[in-house]
C-alpha cells in the first residue's frame, strides 16, 4: 500500500515535469521567434496562448488516449493468454520453458518450473504476460490523471515564458525579461528532473537550459528570415 | 538478424507518426488560432513556421536526451548489479527466488534456480537487469537516429498545415484550406497509428481527427477572446 503511493505520487512529479519543461520551451522559444519579426506584444501574447491551448490540448488528450489504448491493449493480450493456456497448455508450457533456456537453466529444471507453475492459471497467465509479452498491468486511472497533470502543468509552464509580453508592450523589450526568467525556472525544472532520474543534477539542467536556448534562437532567426528583417 | 531489422524499422514507423501526429496538429491548431485574430497571412507562417522550428528541437533534442539518459542509466545499472553478485552473492540468489516466490514457485524449486543461474554470471545479471529491474538494454544508436526521425517529422507535419497560408494572402479564407487538408492528413495518420498498435482502424483514426480540431477550435477561440474580435 505504502508502495503503491510513493509509485502514485513520483508519476505525477513526473508528468508535472514533462507538462511543464514542454510548456516552457516551446512557448518561449515561439514567442522569442515572433519578437524577432513584430514590435507588438499584444500579437506575442496571443499567438504563445494560442499555442499553449493547442500544446495542452494534444498533450493532454493525446496522452490520455495513448493511455486507454494501452490499457485496452493489455485487456486484449490477457484474455488471449487465458484462452491459449486452456488451448494449448503444452504450448505455453513450451514458452514458458524458453524463456529459462535464454537463461542458461537446464532442460529438466525447465520442465519442472513450467510444470509447477502450471498448477496455478492466474499466476501463470500472469508470468506470460511480465516475463513472454513484457506487459505490466496498466492503471485505469492513471490515464486520466496523467493527461490532467501535463495539460495543465503545459499550461503553467507556458505562462510563465509570456508574462513579461503581457506586462511589457514592446516585444522587443519583454523580450529580455523572457529570456531570463525562462532560462532560469528551465535550469530548476532540469535540475529536478536530473535528480529525480538519478543523473548527475547539474550537467541535465545545463542540457534542457541549452534545448531552450537553441530552439529560441533558432525560431528567432528563422521569422527573422522569413520577414526579411 | 531479419528480426532484428523489424523491430528498427517499425520503431522507425512509430518515431515518424509520432513526429508528423504532433507536427500536424499543433501548428494546425496555432494557425487557426492566429486566423481568428489577425488577416496577414505573412504573420500566421511566421508564428506557425517559428513554431515548427521550436517544436521540432524541442522533441527531436529531447527526444536525444532521454534516450541518452536511458542508456546511462543501463549502463550504471549494469555496473551496479555486476557488483553485487561479486559481492553478495546470497543476497542476489535470494532476490532471483523472490521473483519466482511471486509466482507461486514452490521453496525448494525457488532455490534450484537461484543455484543453478548462479553458475553463469553473466545470465544471471541479465535476469536480474530485466526481471528484477524490468530495464532491457537500449540501443545506443536509436537515440539520435530517433531524435532525428521525430524531429524531421514534426517539420513534414507542420508545412502541411501551414501550406495553405504561404499561397493564400488572406488568412481567413486559408483557413478554410488549411482545416480540409489537416483533417484528412490527420485521419490518415490516425488510421495507420491505430492499425500499428493491433487498435480498431476507423475508430482509432476518428479519435485523432477529434483532438486536432478539438485543439484548432480552442486556440481559435481564445485568440478572438484576447484581441476581442
Amino acid at each position: 500500500m505504502h508502495h503503491e503511493h510513493h509509485v502514485t505520487s513520483s508519476e505525477t512529479i513526473r508528468d508535472i515535469v514533462i507538462g511543464m519543461s514542454d510548456g516552457l520551451t516551446v512557448p518561449f522559444a515561439l514567442a522569442a521567434g515572433l519578437s524577432g519579426a513584430i514590435s507588438s506584444s499584444t500579437l506575442v501574447v496571443t499567438a504563445g496562448i494560442a499555442e499553449i491551448v493547442a500544446g495542452s490540448i494534444a498533450m493532454g488528450l493525446g496522452g490520455y488516449l495513448a493511455g486507454r489504448t494501452e490499457a485496452d491493449h493489455y485487456q486484449s493480450e490477457l484474455k488471449r493468454e487465458y484462452e491459449e493456456v486452456e488451448r494449448l497448455p503444452e504450448q505455453e508450457k513450451a514458452e514458458v520453458k524458453q524463456v529459462f533456456a535464454e537463461f542458461g537453466l537446464s532442460e529438466p529444471l525447465q520442465q519442472q518450473i513450467a510444470d509447477e507453475m502450471a498448477k496455478d492459471k492466474k499466476k501463470w497467465v500472469e508470468f506470460m504476460m511480465r516475463y513472454e509479452l513484457g506487459l505490466e498491468e496498466p492503471n485505469a486511472n492513471r490515464a486520466t490523471k496523467s493527461a490532467i497533470t501535463i495539460g495543465v502543468s503545459y499550461i503553467v509552464g507556458g505562462i510563465i515564458p509570456l508574462s513579461p509580453y503581457i506586462i511589457i508592450d514592446h516585444a522587443q523589450q519583454a523580450l529580455y525579461y523572457s529570456c531570463g526568467l525562462t532560462l532560469i525556472c528551465l535550469f530548476i525544472f532540469g535540475y529536478f528532473k536530473s535528480k529525480m532520474t538519478g543523473q548527475p543534477a547539474l550537467s541535465g539542467a545545463f542540457k534542457v537550459v541549452v534545448i531552450g536556448a537553441l530552439a529560441a534562437g533558432a525560431a528567432f532567426l528563422m521569422a527573422k528570415l522569413i520577414t526579411g528583417k
